[in-house]
């Protein structure tokens, strides 16, 4: 195995820590996954292993039909789920699901995430959608990869570049982005943004943004005219 | 006393203290016990004593009738309640109490739990469900041992191993496991998703989670088709 | 100054520490105080000085009437109330203020609180009651020590050694105890209580405890016949 | 660079810190400057960097026009909105601006936040206004210096030294005071007093403080006839 993947390794490992640092995660819940196109794997972590327990080398590596290819431990029960994520969006980098509570909680109620301000506007480029329910036949056989397939079929009209986030109904949120680490930070905003929603439920309709200044914001940050942070070039 | 106690009480003691770590209990408030079966000796928290001052020599011994056999203190006054649910549900080997705010408040709204999202579904096989509220008969005399009775009537038709939990109506949580580590467990993950039904019941009506999706992920984590983990044999 | 009140200074300081370290009180926000009444005086936190910079000489000692007859420092604002206490309801040995969230949104909702559980009744017996609104010349002179002249009213029909805390109306929790620690662990159990309300208002109308519970509760733990914590014979 | 502005760069950049350790803000939203009104100079965080890699060299140094004078980073993409507020308030001598959540929450359902209680009244004379929506044209050029715009118009009646904060409908909080760390207070203040808004509208209609006590709490802090805290004679 090249230094490459063992990178690769260490950066899921990180990342999936992230998770339970920044409080997304409890218990065994939740994973963090990343490409590698040029060789065609896969990293993952491993299935129902306690966070304390995980080291860099407990991450699993399959190729992207889920064949293990390296790892002594059985991958991520939703594995299914990110491959066909990877397959489907192809400048997705890596993939994170949690169970975060406030993303959850819309995904229980089977809503999007509508766009209520420029919190969300900076990250998201209007509502993060909810899937529609899994059918009893989906849920039966392959119910890992159906639950990806529903996902894919959710950003029929959608460009996963600038939504890079779902609700999967009555489950909760999967992200993703150009790296693991940015799938991460993409859960992290979403949690933030979803909370914000809930507390702006109490004070009555949820009234999205106005378009113009959703596209002003969104703009501000991402695409060929974007004025945030410090200079690439 | 054999080694075997010993460890017991150790790991009873630790379990008291893991309620307190992840947030569950505060002041001298919550309970863990264990049940050694084979002796028919029960491990259980002293009452009232603050938490900072516990050690595992703290930990109260009693038989199956709740006569002291060994421990300087008064076991915890919920003792009663401990003894009824391993009396009644033979699988059970650890008991934990505790008053929980999420799962208190459904308690207090004298409001089963249901089951919103898969995930409530990868713990517990349905709702967790409330007793009713208790006589005052029932109050008056043998008031902790009549609480317990109140579970077990509420368990009339539902499996306690499927749903290792309970909310006793006007007071609080109640669950078990296999080991007092596992009723711990419970009672964080039946918090947890407490919290996410709170949060869900911002959006509109609390809407169970379609039966078969229910099945499926109960059936990914626990009895003989589980897939979720690393393999045990 | 005899070691007796060098003590309690202590106390008092070490008292409203913990109302930081518990996360009730932000900025300068709440003080505590303690009445040694056999010197016929009152140790109070000074107004307005950073919790960072407090230390046991800072606090002010005054006699009942407020005259400051040691420290150099202009004690808490709200003295006059913590006065009209100690003077009104002899057995409290100790008073509490703070703004802590879910007992002041009662407070601003002009709401009392009522009991809806046992976590409530182990502690207070009955709601905590809100005051009426102080009218405009009330307000407009001795404002502080009318504040306390409207808690006393309010518990014209009450037992403050049952119910030792209010919440005054369009402002926030006062508690208090035997002493000072017992009244900072009321308003400990206050919050606690007010959160657990907050989220049970969530799931419907808010229905009292049973009165045949509460009274089971709350004498479970206080008076002659308490059997909760060990004996203290 | 004089000594003096060496100090303000510290300053600007310990306040910035001390939003994320307050909780304020999380990734590289958020922003504090602070005004040397006697160089006409204005120091402010740089755009999108981390706060773990900020230190007090890289914050930027600008003039009252925004023309950075010192410093090799790009200043907040917020700077025309911060110059705007000094330009228009005489008297501030720092701005702050968040996403905190509770106060954001208010901000995207466009409403102000009432004056409910004496925390509030303590802090803020009256409630914090709620900026119109801005126009298409508004957002699309000079979006930024817009905002400060709509700000200014928001105070045409109100004093903004007695209120020292605004909600941009859709966006979020910006708070000012005579220094940055003061601007900073005011931000931790508006989201606890948000917060406890939140928590009051769970239980009910939101009823404004009467006007009697609103002024005898602020008076007690600010003004001539102040009596809280500790004497500056």
């Amino acid at each position: 195995m090249g230094n490459g993947l063992q990178d690769l390794r260490e950066r899921v490992f990180r990342a999936n820590l992230d998770l339970v640092a920044k409080g997304l995660v409890i218990e065994t819940w939740g994973n963090v996954s990343a490409v590698d196109r040029a060789r065609g794997l896969v990293v993952i972590k491993p299935s129902g292993v306690p966070y304390d327990r995980l080291e860099s080398g407990s991450m699993v590596v399959t190729d992207l039909d889920g064949t293990v290819v390296e790892g002594d431990l059985q991958p991520s029960s939703d594995l299914a789920t990110h491959l066909e994520i990877y397959r489907c969006f192809p400048r997705a980098g890596g993939v994170a699901h949690t169970h975060s509570p406030a993303a959850t909680a819309f995904a229980q109620a089977r809503a999007e995430l509508p766009c209520l301000g420029t919190t969300h506007a900076d990250h998201f480029h209007g509502s993060v959608p909810v899937t529609r329910e899994m059918t009893p036949a989906e849920t039966a056989a392959d119910y890992e990869r159906n639950t990806g397939r529903v996902i894919i079929e959710t950003f029929r009209d959608l460009d996963p570049a600038e939504v890079p986030a779902v609700l999967v109904a009555s489950h909760g949120p999967f992200t993703w982005g150009d790296t693991c680490e940015a799938a991460v930070r993409n859960s992290i905003v979403l949690e933030t943004v979803a909370r914000m929603a809930l507390d702006t439920a109490r004070l009555g309709a949820l009234e999205p943004i106005p378009s113009h200044l959703l596209e002003r914001h969104f703009r501000r940050k991402h695409g060929p005219r974007a004025y945030y942070g410090q200079s690439r070039t």
